[in-house]
């Protein structure tokens, strides 16, 4: 006979805490806890065995399914010392789902089952409070008719919310027994009333309907559509739980709390919890009366006694519990408790949720105190929680009047006065003022003005927008796409949805870690990178394999990166550079220029700025590989578009203004994305390129004939798709190269290579590799033309996408593995087929998103290059990749 | 020993046709010809092999080479009865290159080799014409000078154009005998000059000069560059070809001349062609003198004397060798000949060049006459050829002022007035006037004008521009990115580069197979569809395997493409009705509705219309499958965009100019072409898709309740980059499509599918088939995403890449089977792992393009679509791949 129910109770475990698929993940854990010898309150689970067989076999149960709910109802009954049914001395109960990882759709909850009009007698003498017993009563006929008898809860809703009307009270608490023997009354009648039958009395039927509902459950609509857009077979069926009701509201001798074996906020290692005296669970979350302490230790900041005090015997068991759990789970816990008349129950036990500080002390101590070692202590920290660390934040205890959310951009948090032009961010930081630079959205024009700010906010844009993906370069905080403002540069203000109106020169604050726009100043916490932080990330660094380089484009890129650990650039991008300054002014000269010769002297100008930018970040990169791209942006970029800005333009080149308006609509796509830019633009401008490689080989041939440097410039060739367009381009760069290594008399070894970041070049890389040094996966391009989706466009629809479940995650923040990664993986195999030492590498965004990293390191990169705040959280993330697979 | 010199000559031939690897193509060619009997002048060929050799052995030629050569020279003078160096009797040669296939970059010919100051003389005593010896002479000079010393040619050119001056005459040929020699010794003096050392008087120095220069020439760096991009691998290396000079100027019994077997432009089966008498081959190509017919059979539109006529006994002979040829090389040979002295050498042969006409006419009656088989003539017809039969054309004859040049972006020709605007087209057109739209590029609103204009002209675009893919499907000729003109709409006028001015309402016509733009009328030919056409289709009817399916969004273009063969609809699209006459404005209503109410009942007004569009091409259709793609394009393409536009709409839906204008700015995309659209569309809007299959649905109900009508609508969901897409809108798409047919009571068989056109969509067809009856691959834009190339920004820089080779082909035109093609054949097998009877098709533009279709069938494609003018080439190059296929 297949066993489909297994019990649990105090020294009767039949299930354990690996058996998940069998008995859920609340069945099993409940298991677990009992295993380890806490005090659970006994209960029995139904297999997923058992869902399956029912949908077999046209909703009917297997055989024997009964008799053994019977008897294990009976040791439950034993254990407990109450009967199931009994007017006497009532056993209820909870019946609770329970597949392998929670679904939405899915029954959740019927507490208090087992009531009726004669046992709630028993209950009434058992508690001594018939106000309890009833309010208990009327409850569970409010669940039971809502999520097994399938009534609308509003319908029974209504008619509590009329007698409190009719009684004059506001709370549910303010009525009395009687109300709610009443309310009892009323709501049986009603169910009668909706739907032709009686309330059902008899424990057996409520249970098998709940039962029944459970298990129906996995087939409802929302269940299905969730479980096809999740790829969970619908073979996997769920668990039912059966467990005894316990309650903290009995009287005096009852409680309810919830603890943490640590301090989740900072780590340390002390006992740390709260509960309330003859109160339900529900008591203690909602506000309604304060908590206390359980103890007396530090930061004990309340006057009210303590559990310690007022309940000794079950706080030592407490205690005694709370070394148990750490024990064995090795790991903080948080933990719910209930004490029914002086007994001490466990209902609930999992990991603690904590700040990113205290997960790295707790780690770090753990390891010291023998509990886990190294690797492990590396494990417990999810590398995307270390960007709190990294970023100032918004001090918890402050007062916020948030006036506007958009989305969480770029993390930290900055304070300063509302400008809405970039020039006028410059200017402004200039005058030492310190400026949040409002943008309808920003453009590569807005970076001086991006650079100056604190802080950036933008009304359009998502997560991957302009704004975002250069605030997050730079560790600036931004908060983009905020739909709820509107915008008006002409009246030079902006005004919220609810009305809010911020002036020029007005003060706010940006949270960019929760996406908040906040009216005036905000006290700040600045990060605390401690030693703990250090230790940890030695101990990443020892099992990593993968290198971590960083995105940088400026010398103070370069350093802050290397600070955090970056071990090389890896995408330094030189049309950043076109932009600042001056040099715009050379830029446009040589894009409006009629001809070959009007162009190479407009580049004669940007050559020696050029230079020196490569010169400084050479110096900072002193013996670490720097991969330098080509210029990449379609050249209508670095045009004005508004016709002042053509006007001005026109003036400063002396030309008239109708030709440059010519040329600028000339310039117009239709999708830039997908146009002229990148190599196509090196192969109609070689001297464009040309200029390039040459401020780049002279600087490195200077720093090395005349500063002693190593250094192995890496010049990288964008959007490339055929290898034709590569092997053109690399002629190109070769012959310039060597020509400025005869000029000064130097041997400067360097590097060409392309970026993979087109389907096309992927699918063919076995081809290009016979033209490159190294491949440099471009995974924010590959995800858009992979996907056919604008990361500028995406916001319209993507949220909406992912809340509902159509794609699982933002393909722009963690790599989409199976279909993007799928050309990733073919790029590396085409790629090393052809040219075993080809060096991998990728420099998307995706190269500082842990779960990305991780799959980098499973493909065999050499590196990923990342954001220089987000250097960090490659570094852990690598190790854990490394770690996983060595397991 | 190795041998590395072929002789061919009368009877005595080493090489042959079928070793073009070894001998080049030229060598292999000249070998076969022999071998056939025919009489060439001797000669012989050094291997590639000799080539390789020499490279590899740092420029040294084998052992042994010097000694072949000259046996086999001694057999060239043995069987021309001259002697190379030979005062008396001496024997010119020429050296040509001659590698597998002809390469730009390799040195091409060298005449008349051998002539010095002796050999001369021995030229005059045989010719008894000191002016034919001395020009000979000096032509030799300045060849072998330029492309054997690599001296510029313009050195020597400058001396023959002074002496020209000196004796004021203005044709070389006006040079006497002794202008002649003089300027062989002033030639020769300036190569002393020049290169410090004489001129080479030795013969046997000047050929290995000769030989030295070709094979050098294989390594020189265009051809290089050429192999690189093309994949060629170096180690094919060149031959050498060395073969005797004959002269067909030498006298009156000497003659040139070049004839087809069959009459090229029609196909007819006479002997047709030209001949000079005492010219060179030259002089017939130069058009001084006016070439005479070679017989007097019709067609013989001069009065000059026949060759037939003047030298009979050649004639005859040549007549037996057209007889040689046709029964060889079982194809219209295309020939050049040589009489010298009254000897008759053949120079050349190969198959000729015809018209489409002709080529269908040949290849049917090589049939009747069992020169071919049924199978052979399908395979000789090129399959885009037959585009020139399936429009009206210029008439060859007329006299064209053409005034500018652009693409020519689809077939035909086409005169009208000038219209700067669709509505206008329509006006005119409605009074009967036949029109010409011309615009500066043209959108989705201009269908209505592009459907009553005779031709389109635009000023921006490619190939595969808005304009050229419509116009293409329309069968209508359009002159496509015409940058030579300047549109000025206000003033209602364009201007071309040369200056020409053409105003509204002047008259011009368009050559849209030439890319031509022509003032006034001009006389044009209509198609002939023949029944030899019919014929030859009907052959490649049963030979093919592919279905061939066409691309028609109206009931009249269903019609057309059922006469022209398709067998069925593969891509029918919904939005192109959205455009027609009223639906905008219900369609503008629907977008601006800010509830789904309000777009609910815009929607209710749009679905009669497509439902009676359906039920017309369902009518069309009867008994052929239809696939419908719903609603693909961005919301914003079906807003207007100027303000005055704006402001038409604002007043007839009654809302403010400034919302109106809002909601077209909130619509605004960077990327349209990656934005919000297709099944994204219908998944933020479901009614939308809902209407659609509603209208699709109740069409086809109605038909099969009231007409007996066999029909399975093929409902077809655009852009699905993941399988969950698919999935929500399946559900969607059954659940009305279930309704519909319920309510009327009948069962009507509907198919749901997708469109593959994403990279990622191939990357995970096997996730999706999970959820489509069919797929379609849509190659247009799958090929954009693919390259990350816009095809309507391509234009700007894509001529280029073609033209530098960087690019072979413009993959808009001819499938990337490597890259591209790579992900439709990943697409199918995926999908059909799956599930082995998913049906599959293509309907993007590369459906009507022969190697496409080829690469299609390869794959195993169940069908292809394309335009309804390109259904009979998609179905001969079906043939084509079935006939490959089994070979």
């Amino acid at each position: 006979m297949t066993k489909y129910v297994y019990f649990f109770g105090e020294g009767q475990v039949e299930g354990s805490g690996e058996m998940k698929n069998l008995l859920g993940g609340k069945g099993a854990n409940l298991a677990e806890m009992i295993s380890i010898g806490l005090p659970v309150p006994a209960g029995f689970t139904l297999t997923t065995e058992v869902c399956t067989e029912f949908f077999k076999n046209n909703q009917h149960y297997p055989d024997g399914l009964t008799d053994q709910v019977r008897h294990a109802m009976s040791k439950i009954e034993e254990l407990m010392g109450k009967k199931f049914g009994d007017p006497q001395q009532p056993l209820l109960v909870s019946v609770r789902s329970g597949a392998r990882a929670s679904m939405p759709g899915m029954m959740d909850t019927v507490l208090n089952l087992g009531l009726n009009d004669q046992t709630v007698q028993g209950i009434i003498d058992q508690s001594g409070d018939p106000r309890f017993a009833y309010d208990s009563y009327r409850r569970f006929i409010q669940m039971y008719s809502n999520v097994v008898l399938e009534m609308d809860g509003e319908i029974l809703e209504s008619i509590l919310e009329k007698m409190k009307e009719d009684r004059g009270v506001e709370l549910d608490a303010d009525l009395n027994a009687a109300d709610l023997k009443q309310l009892v009354e009323l709501f049986k009648k009603k169910v009668q009333d909706e739907l032709g039958q009686g309330f059902p009395e008899d424990p057996e039927e409520q249970l098998w309907g709940a039962i029944g509902a459970v298990f129906g459950s996995w087939m409802n609509q929302r269940a299905i559509t969730y479980r096809k857009l999740n790829d969970i077979p619908a073979e996997w069926g769920t668990a039912v739980n059966v467990q005894s009701m316990v309650y903290g509201n009995m009287g005096d001798d009852c409680a309810t709390g919830v603890a943490f074996t640590r301090d989740p906020s900072t780590g340390e290692n002390y006992f740390y919890g709260e509960y309330l005296l003859n109160a339900q669970g529900e008591d203690v979350v909602a506000g309604i009366r304060t908590p206390q302490p359980i103890n007396n230790l530090k930061h004990k900041d309340s006057d009210l006694p303590s559990m310690e005090d007022v309940l000794p015997e079950c706080y030592q068991k407490l205690v005694t519990i709370r070394e148990t759990l750490e024990q064995h789970y090795r790991e903080m816990q948080d933990i719910e408790f209930t004490i029914e008349k002086g007994k001490l129950y466990m209902l609930q036990t999992r990991n603690g949720k904590r700040t990113a500080k205290a997960a790295i002390h707790i780690a770090v101590e753990m390891v010291k105190e023998g509990l886990i070692d190294e690797k492990e202590a590396v494990l417990r920290i999810d590398p995307d929680q270390l960007d709190q660390l990294l970023h100032p934040s918004i001090d918890p205890a402050a007062e916020k009047n948030i006036i506007a959310k958009g989305l969480p951009a770029s993390p930290g948090a900055a304070t300063g006065v509302v400008v809405f032009s970039a020039d006028e961010a410059e200017e402004q930081s200039r005058l030492k003022k310190r400026v949040i630079l409002v943008r309808v959205e920003t453009s590569p024009e807005d970076i001086h003005g991006m650079h100056a700010a604190q802080g950036i906010l933008t009304a359009r844009g998502g997560m991957t927008s302009h704004a975002a993906v250069v605030a997050r370069g730079m560790g600036k905080c931004c908060v983009a796409g905020c739909g709820d403002v509107k915008i008006d540069y002409e009246k030079q203000q902006l005004t919220t949805k609810s009305g809010v109106l911020v002036k020029r020169g007005d003060m706010v604050t940006l949270d960019g870690s929760a996406g908040e726009v906040i009216l005036g100043d905000v006290p700040k916490v600045q990060p605390e990178v401690s030693g703990d932080f250090a230790n940890l990330m030695g101990w990443a660094d020892k099992f990593r394999r993968l290198n971590v380089r960083t995105n940088a484009d400026t010398p103070h890129d370069s350093k802050v990166a290397r600070e955090f650990g970056a071990e090389g650039i890896g995408l330094c991008r030189t049309e950043h550079m076109f932009f600042e300054g001056d040099r715009i002014q050379a830029v446009r000269e040589m894009i409006l220029a009629k001809t070959l010769e009007g162009r190479k002297s407009a580049l004669a100008k940007i050559l020696p700025m050029q230079k020196s930018d490569f010169l400084g970040i050479f110096r900072e990169m002193k013996g670490l590989p720097v991969t330098i791209r080509l210029l990449d942006p379609p050249l209508h970029e670095f045009l004005p578009q508004t016709d002042d800005d053509v006007a001005e333009l026109a003036a400063v080149a002396g030309i008239r203004f109708s030709e440059v308006k010519e040329h600028v609509e000339q310039l117009h796509e239709f999708n830039p994305m997908l146009g002229h830019r990148g190599c196509r633009l090196g192969i109609s401008y070689p001297e464009v390129y040309d200029m390039q490689v040459q401020a780049i080989m002279e600087a490195a041939c200077e720093l090395v004939k005349n500063e002693g440097f190593e250094i192995v410039p890496e010049i990288m060739i964008p959007l490339v798709s055929h290898v034709n367009e590569l092997a053109v381009l690399r002629v190109n760069a070769v012959a310039v190269a060597e020509e400025v290594c005869r000029r000064y008399g130097v041997k400067v070894n360097y590097l060409i290579g392309t970026m993979i970041e087109l389907p096309r070049a992927a699918l063919m890389a076995d081809k290009i590799a016979r033209q490159a040094d190294f491949f440099s996966f471009g995974t924010n391009d590959l995800t858009q033309t992979t996907y056919g989706l604008s990361r500028d466009d995406a916001g319209r629809f993507l949220p909406d996408y992912i809340e509902r479940g159509v794609f699982v995650r933002d393909p722009f923040v963690a790599l989409d593995k199976a279909g993007v990664g799928q050309l990733v993986r073919m790029g590396c195999e085409k790629g090393r087929q052809t040219r075993p030492d080809l060096k991998l590498g990728i420099c998307g965004e995706h190269g500082g998103e842990p779960s990305s990293v991780m799959f980098f390191h499973d493909i065999g990169l050499d590196y990923v290059s990342c954001s220089p705040y987000r250097v960090p959280i490659a570094r852990l993330a690598a190790a854990h990749a490394a770690l996983a697979e060595s397991e």
